[in-house]
């Protein structure tokens, strides 16, 4: 059984909006952070969807990762200007009313002031009747929170500093480790071994990645569980396997480690 | 109307298909590509959707995409080892029979040499009955397509060259051409005057992205269309905006220009 099956872990949706991802205008940076970020405590990000500023689509993804995971969040189209609508699609997949919060215009009203809260930065108080508030310490404008979806700033910065603040209110989860092995090997002079492997330890996510670095291809073997024994274990075993097919394994990066894994 | 809505213009999906995105491990960079290029070749990448190495969650997203898109690809999954399962799954989606591809096989006889042919690198063979291959001209073992799904490797300069090859055998499309304008407004004291250019000019997509640059916020006014003369127009009415605004804009990157946008 994968960790991935396991019922004790908290699973999470990602729901990432934007016109500019999908054009190729932005990397998106966030699905990263937000994946190892989750993963350290205790809870694995199983699906992402991109998507376009359009709120069917927002909407239909919404609906679809708030009913199948126990965390949602979404990045983007919080702001001020036309093509923010994400407060207001997630209103709509809730077929709750949306309006004026009056915690998040307080807080826009202590971040600008009177004078410069202009009906534009008044829109940024606009969300699902019934939101409980996700405090912006960057840029003043909240996120919020209904039911069990968390809706973020998009700028990298300002979700980071948003997600600390969700994280530190979960409830704590055994961490996902994972332990790195880079090697000189093809991956498919190891793919057999590996194979039996991950037959033996079924509680550690054992993933196999090529890559080209300066022109020659070198893989990097990835182990990944929430079971600290188990994953230095198995670490040892490829790191035995990586030997006995001639190659020294080198770049090791453990999370979980027992002072003995490499053998030596 | 947006241009996400023109019948004309062929959208996409895309599957993008591994624990290590999910887990932060590994930094996704081939939906930018993806999205970057086709654009360039008329094709609106409009929706993507991030799963593990799981097959009901592939099945799942490949079945979803193809109904809805003229043009579905994915990344990822179809190496030698255990954890690479994008083609049995897609066989799975299809209901189609999986197995030996002859033209694939040939292909990575050729290149391996038949001593070197070894099991795991067979595996690189499987794929749907009656799938067309994408050739690998980086490291062998092709991707394919089956009806509007075009199954490519995860491996960025992989994907890239198999893209390159999709894409040329493509019917030629009104390239997405984008304007980008750069100043230092907030975004809030733009966005009155941002909607109602949006709705004056419905064929162009208007985006605002505020960004931190070494602290300081900023703000990318980022304009797209396949109607070149609309683009140039409407970034004229943005420039002139920005002016009366009282601020200078800077940075301007223009696919679209008649030497007169920023009206000096």
């Amino acid at each position: 059984m994968s960790y991935r099956d396991d019922p004790d872990l908290r699973k999470a949706g990602l729901v990432v909006i934007g016109n500019e991802i999908l054009t190729g205008r932005t990397q998106d940076t966030n699905t990263m952070w937000i994946g190892e970020h989750l993963g350290q405590n205790g809870v694995i990000l199983n699906e992402v969807r991109v998507v376009p500023d359009d709120q069917d689509m927002i909407v239909e993804a919404v609906n679809d990762l708030r009913a199948r995971y126990d965390i949602v969040f979404t990045t983007g189209g919080i702001g001020p200007t036309h093509d923010d609508i994400t407060a207001e699609s997630v209103a709509k997949a809730f077929d709750l009313p949306y309006g004026e919060n009056e915690e998040a215009y307080a807080a826009l009203l202590e971040y600008y002031g009177e004078a410069d809260l202009t009906p534009a930065r008044l829109k940024m108080a606009k969300m699902p009747a019934g939101s409980e508030l996700i405090p912006n310490p960057v840029s003043g404008a909240p996120g919020f929170r209904i039911e069990n979806v968390h809706v973020m700033a998009g700028v990298p910065r300002i979700m980071q500093a948003m997600l600390d603040h969700v994280i530190s209110a979960l409830a704590p989860g055994k961490p996902l480790l994972s332990n790195t092995i880079a090697c000189g090997l093809p991956e498919s002079e190891i793919a057999a071994e590996l194979s039996v492997l991950q037959n033996s330890y079924e509680e550690v996510e054992i993933g196999s990645y090529p890559h080209f670095r300066s022109g020659v291809l070198g893989l990097s073997i990835v182990l990944r569980s929430v079971d600290r024994q188990a994953l230095i274990h198995a670490t040892r075993e490829v790191v035995a396997c990586v030997r006995k097919l001639g190659d020294e394994p080198k770049a090791l990066s453990l999370q979980a480690d027992d002072g003995r894994i490499d053998g030596s």
